[in-house]
């Protein structure tokens, strides 16, 4: 129940998903006041992250659409629910598909991401009531990882927003909200990579790119990168990358390249794909007695990681990272003012800015591997 | 070369496997006098390992017969080859299957008991010359993990034996060579168990039962024991098993029980069947963000493990341990003071002892799962 003071539902633009695949439509939109412990926000700039375009694409759940993807995202605070004390109106936010409710026993663990009441939402809907805060004519429309950013406004759960410096770019700071902090915390907090180590990273995307810069500033001595696409050699330096592995120009298998390059396996390697075929050729590229693989990537297809025991048995880990295992409330700020600071690098990781109604060519150009990322500026 | 005044070749018996899975057959052999850097031991007692059984069994490497099998092994030397220094004849050792050159890349990391010189020797031969010590009638019989100690006298390499405590009873201490350290390693060193945890263990044979014992001196607050043997909930508790499953009496999956048990998942979980597909479960039973699965066993089958990279994503770790990560010459003897000391329990899981010439009877109990470790007593 919304308190009296509650604010109306506001009608706006939002890039809608009809059906799986099928280009976004712009509609007018009902967003609906947030409830209790919800805050609606102005959402200023999205990033468009691989994970909206394998849902969009994906037919596993017909059922959800319509629905209105985007997770990514940068905003200002709008109104909020009965019940939130941590935001005001005015405040700047990154909204973040794992929440942190603060009191669940993961939360107060310490050591743990997998927030109990705000975990990763899989079903359209809000974690609260089950229900959506979208809608058309009256119909529901889908919400995705309880965030919908590819909205002019939306509502999110107080626990699913992180209030931030207001003196950092929002169209930049937004890249913090998923990607970037995926790979800096799978390096940082999930590896905790140490000085003069080596690292394999296979795919130098956003995340990859962002493992690989985490490892250069723990002072990795050898950061190997792996990518069919010839242009993110140089990418890559920028990012720390030492060496260059393209698989499709090699004739041997790249663990025995790696293997050469790092005399017997390399300290860490990470799968940064989103291929689970590429797990084992990451455990394989890994030294015997200590090698440890994390894997970051969501699979498009086969959702299995196999291995050979063997692997395993001779010393090696295998550890999978969501969102850099940070935890969102707790964490993020930190890495904000990191980057305020330029302690970190984001601004090279965006290679298109691009308006609202450009969402569907952003899309095309992140399904075509064609760009890292593209930051949609939300008319304001 | 041996040296000058190296000893003679010792003709004595020995169980010799003429063809995989056929009884073991009392031979004469002649053991060769050890060679520059190793030691040739007499036995004193050998236990029956679950892979003793495996491999004898196993058809995969038909070339590797006439083969003597043993390793987990307690024994005196009897001379030393040429450059020992380390031993002298009379010490009480324990043979190992994985040695400690104390040179190598891996040795010298203090992380790694994957030594690159004496790793697990996998092709019947010594790891110095590529030959077999042990002959009939000229030809070749060859060896089992460099240790081979299902025989009166046997030749190791220097790095693969292990100086103890010679007040300690050599038919018990013999577990320490194998079992018994994988499972107080795996708690120990590969988990590193903390106060208060729980705990879930499949499998409850000599490794499992001394993962448990591990656990419970680190003070688990929780040991549950999945086992298919109703027997082995007496046994377990012995060693710590603070709740026993019975997954043939169940209605329901493990996991699901665990979970209930655990408030969500244990902290830790251990493979000790030697079945990869129980990897998964063991997965499955253990706690979103933090959980650790470790797993021990050598597969008798299907050799991939395989999980939904979800088990993962959601921030649970899967390790393997081989000798519970000890090293051997490094930390061996502080187990075998433990025991001096009474504070692990080892003869609790001395099932059976049987003379040399019962050793077939002994590998027929572990083939059925009659025993948890049946001690050879070699005539002396």
């Amino acid at each position: 129940m919304a308190a009296a003071s509650s604010p109306a539902a506001i009608t706006c633009r939002a890039a809608v998903a009809w059906a799986p695949g099928q280009a976004l439509v712009m509609e007018e939109v009902e967003v609906a006041p947030p409830e209790a412990m919800e805050i609606r926000v102005k959402v200023v700039s999205t990033s468009i992250c691989r994970s909206d375009v394998s849902q969009w694409q994906s037919k596993a759940q017909p059922d959800l659409f319509p629905r209105i993807f985007g997770h990514e995202a940068s905003g200002v605070v709008e109104s909020v629910g009965e019940g939130v004390a941590e935001f005001q109106v005015g405040d700047h936010v990154l909204t973040v598909f794992i929440g942190e409710c603060m009191s669940c026993k993961h939360c107060v663990s310490g050591k743990s991401n997998m927030c109990q009441k705000l975990g990763l939402e899989r079903r359209g809907v809000m974690h609260s009531d089950q229900k959506t805060r979208f809608s058309i004519r009256g119909e529901p429309v889908y919400h995705y990882c309880a965030v919908s950013s590819f909205s002019e406004y939306t509502v999110v759960h107080s626990g699913c927003a992180v209030k931030i410096n207001p003196a950092v770019p929002m169209d930049r700071i937004c890249l913090l909200s998923c990607g970037v902090s995926a790979g800096l915390g799978a390096a940082w907090r999930v590896a905790d990579i140490s000085k003069g180590s080596s690292v394999v990273i296979f795919g130098l995307g956003t995340v990859g790119l962002s493992v690989a810069q985490g490892a250069k500033l723990r002072g990795a001595s050898m950061i190997i990168g792996v990518d069919t696409n010839p242009e993110k050699q140089e990418k890559g330096k920028a990012f720390g990358v030492t060496d260059f592995i393209n698989p499709e120009e090699l004739m041997e298998p790249v663990p025995q390249v790696v293997k050469r390059l790092t005399n017997g396996g390399a300290d860490y390697s990470f799968e940064c794909v989103g291929d689970t075929g590429v797990v084992s050729t990451a455990l394989q590229s890994c030294s015997d007695g200590w090698g440890l693989t994390v894997t970051l990537g969501v699979p498009k297809a086969k959702p299995e990681v196999s291995a050979h025991y063997a692997l395993l048995l001779s010393g090696r880990t295998l550890k999978g990272s969501l969102f850099g295992g940070w935890r969102p409330k707790s964490d993020l700020p930190l890495l904000v003012d990191k980057y305020a600071n330029k302690e970190i690098q984001v601004d090279d990781l965006v290679t298109h800015d691009m308006s609202f109604g450009e969402i569907n060519k952003a899309l095309e150009l992140m399904l075509e591997n064609r760009c890292l990322r593209c930051v949609i500026h939300m008319p304001q």
